[in-house]
């Protein structure tokens, strides 16, 4: 059975993604954090992971794009997946009783506008993770207590849905990466995620992105972040689609040309993005 | 007195910046949130506010452009502020005997390797602002707790500085944005902060970047953000300088031209980057 390290436990959304992408005969290794997810693979306890690194409502996951700096593990898929809150609590739990919220920061961010208008009672609590915060709720067995997470952590541990979809907005997916230690063949990719940094001269980052833009290779994500130790300045994430291999060493030989340092994170099969 | 919104307290981050930017003779308004400072202007019990928009290790602050983007606020203005971190106790605290510190999540981040480190034994709280959690040692007088702020929160509460400068990296700079409800002349602005959207077309970010370029303004920031409710589309936020306030209009215009919907958030003069 393939063990995949993921941020958070059973029935969490990695949980779910990591399905999605290797079906049902999985085994999953729980990380607290995603640095316990880059060590589990670095420490051999596991050959691939799934990790979140942006949400369609949040945006990029910055602390997932600095980890993937630093590592060398490869980027072989992607996953996408609508993720839909629930409001969850005890079977003899009434919303009108609750004194307590307990849920990832990115969840309780994602349901403000219901936790401010209709849980303006309720006080609330950061969890490392969605189903594990449904976990604490179980096991503190107090019916003013409730967590937000996925239908699948309320049916895992047997608890009561107390409101479904408290997402602000319904248009919440999410994007995860997958990674492996080694570096398979991927058949059919379409789709490569690179680190580039640019020369330091005006117009260097039009100048990069031309490069795309003339071989006709579709830029679907551009993400800058600051290089450590050096002010103000920034390195650039770039996800790019393309027909044909040769199109992307043909990129990245013009990039290098211009001065541009890049480092490929892998190439991979671009997933449909529902 | 002029009376200044920030996140935060007296002799928070945010209250150098403030003293920075419009010198000594000040009142603050304390926010617990960025959302408060915003509220602060809207109500008008502030007309001007300074609010931490990028910090050269941990990157944007995306809470902040997502505010700016829904407010009808201008930017007038611009404070670069070196960070340096203090681990602040009682008078009697001694480090080997702490087993709580208190700060910032991203001042705890900042001084991560110093915690993993020096501080294995201690636990990390998270608190709303360094300045208050410094307060909060005072208050709870207790030698085992401790906080991580500036030195001068240190001398505000009387408290004493068990280590200095414990951020993992000094170059450790934030950049603050002066926010004001009215839009005053601002005298030599050679900077604007834009918000823009590009059409939905192959290379249009590459186009847009173009106009920058050829007017040979030079762009030191892009910040991609989400588009909520439109998954996977994108806004940029872009810092571009320039000489001339014709030479900005004209390059506004190019871009309307190619389809490129912009909203200038304001024009100011830059900022020294120490």
């Amino acid at each position: 059975m393939k063990k995949i390290a993921i941020q958070g436990q059973e029935a969490s959304y990695h949980h779910q993604a990591a399905q999605k992408f290797f079906g049902g005969d999985i085994e999953i290794v729980a990380c607290q954090t995603f640095k316990d997810v880059f060590a589990t693979l670095e420490n051999g306890s596991s050959d691939k992971a799934i990790i979140a690194i942006e949400n369609s409502l949040f945006g990029s996951i910055n602390p997932v794009y600095d980890l993937l700096l630093r590592s060398k593990f490869k980027v072989v898929g992607e996953v996408y997946l609508r993720i839909e809150h629930c409001l969850i609590g005890l079977p003899n739990s009434k919303i009108e009783d609750l004194r307590e919220v307990h849920s990832q920061a990115e969840a309780l961010a994602q349901c403000e506008e219901f936790l401010d208008t209709k849980l303006t009672h309720v006080d609330r609590f950061e969890h490392h993770d969605t189903a594990g915060s449904v976990r604490d709720v179980k096991k503190w067995n107090d019916p003013t207590k409730a967590a937000i997470a996925s239908e699948r952590a309320a049916e895992l541990y047997g608890l009561k849905v107390l409101a479904k979809n408290i997402e602000t907005n319904h248009q919440n997916f999410t994007r995860f990466l997958v990674l492996s230690t080694d570096s398979p063949k991927v058949d059919q990719a379409d789709k490569a995620s690179l680190i580039m940094s640019t020369a330091d001269s005006p117009g260097a980052l039009y100048h990069a992105l031309g490069v795309f833009a003339k071989a006709d290779m579709n830029l679907s994500k551009l993400q800058s972040r600051p290089v450590v130790g050096k002010a103000w300045h920034y390195i650039f994430y770039v996800d790019v689609s393309f027909k044909d291999p040769k199109q992307l060493d043909k990129a990245l030989a013009d990039l290098a040309e211009q001065g541009c340092k890049t480092t490929c994170l892998g190439t991979y099969k671009s997933a449909n993005k529902v």
